[in-house]
C-alpha cells in the first residue's frame, strides 16, 4: 500500500479511536442512560478495532486489508448510532467514525 | 517465576477476563442502568488489564510483576463494585475478580 | 448464536491465544532466528485477533461473525507457518491455531 | 487531571505507540536479527501499554495514574534498548519512547 494514503488513514483511525473512548466515558455520565446503551457498546468495539487496524497498518501486516475493511464496517454502525444523538460527544464521535470509515474504504480500494 | 504458580494465575486471569466481558454486556441490558455505570466502566478496564497480564505472563515479560500487581488493584476495585449488586452476572464477576486479585498478589509475592 | 458452540469456540480461542504468545516468546530465543521472523509476526497478530474474538463472543457483539471469520483466516496462516518448524512451541502453536480456525469456521457457519 | 497536560501526554503516547509498531516491523527485517530480539519484545510491550494508557486517559479512568506510571517504566526500558542501535527505526523509537516517558512522568507528578 502507498505510504501517503496509509498516513492519512492512520490519522483518521487515531482520531476515531480517541473520539470513541471519549464518547464512551461521556455517555456513561448521561442522565438518560437508556438512550446510550448502544453507543456505549459500539464505542468500545470501535476503539478496539481501530487499535487493531492501527497496529496492522503500522506493522505492514498481511491482514491490513481485511482488518481495515472490518474497521470501516464497525465505524459505519457506530456513526449511525452516535449520529442519532445531538450531544457533543456523540456528534463528534459520529463525524470521526464517518471520516475513519471513508479513509478505511479508500485504502482497501487502493 | 515458577511455572506451576504462573499456570494457576493464568487460569484465574482468563476466568476474570471472561466474567468481566460477560458482566459488561449483561449490565448494559439492565433496567436500572444507573446502578451499573461503574460496573460497566470497571469491567471494561478489568478485561483490558487482564489481557495485558495474560500476554505478559505467557511471553515471560520483564514487566510481568508490575503488570500483574496493577491487575490485582483493578480486580479489587471491580470486585467491590460488582459485589454490591445481587445480580448473577455481578456476583460471578465479583468472585472471579477476587480470585484473580488473590492469584495475582500470590504471584507478585513469590 | 447457540451458547454451547460459543463455549467450545471460546475454549479454542483462549488456547490459541496462549499458544501464540508462548510461541512468540520462544521463537525470539531460537538460534536460527531468520527461520522464525514470520512466526514472530504472525503469533503476535494471531494473539491480538483472538483477544478481539474472545471479547466479541463474550459480550455478544453484533460483529462476532465477521471478527470470528477474520480470526479463522489469521489462524490458518499462522498454523501453516508454525507447522513448517519441528520445534515444540511451533508444533503446539500450529495445532492450537488449526483447532481454533476450525472452531471459528463452525461458529460462523452455524 | 488538567486537560492541557493530558492532551500533550496523549500526543506523546500516540507517537510512541506508532514508533514502536514501526520499529517492531523493521527490526524483524534486519540482517543481524540477534541484535534486535530485545527491541522486538519491548516494542510490542510498549505499544500495548501505550494503548492501555491512551484508553485510560481518554476515558478518565480512575487507574490513569498507575497505568501511565507503568507506561513510563516500559518506555524507559524500550528507549535504552532501541537507543543502542544506530538504525533509523530504532533511533526514532528511542526518541519517541523518551518523550513519552517524560510526558507520562509529568502527568503522574501533576
Amino acid at each position: 500500500m502507498e505510504r501517503t494514503s496509509v498516513e492519512e488513514t492512520l490519522t483518521s483511525v487515531i482520531e476515531c479511536m480517541r473520539a470513541c473512548n471519549h464518547c464512551f466515558s461521556k455517555s456513561l455520565q448521561e442522565e438518560d442512560l437508556h438512550m446510550f446503551t448502544e453507543c456505549i457498546r459500539l464505542t468500545r468495539e470501535c476503539s478496539d478495532i481501530c487499535t487493531l487496524a492501527l497496529n496492522a497498518l503500522e506493522t505492514d501486516s498481511a491482514f491490513s486489508k481485511p482488518i481495515v475493511a472490518l474497521c470501516a464496517q464497525v465505524c459505519d454502525t457506530c456513526a449511525v448510532e452516535c449520529g442519532r444523538h445531538q450531544h457533543d460527544h456523540c456528534q463528534a464521535c459520529a463525524k470521526a467514525c464517518e471520516r475513519c470509515a471513508e479513509a478505511c474504504r479508500t485504502l482497501v480500494a487502493a
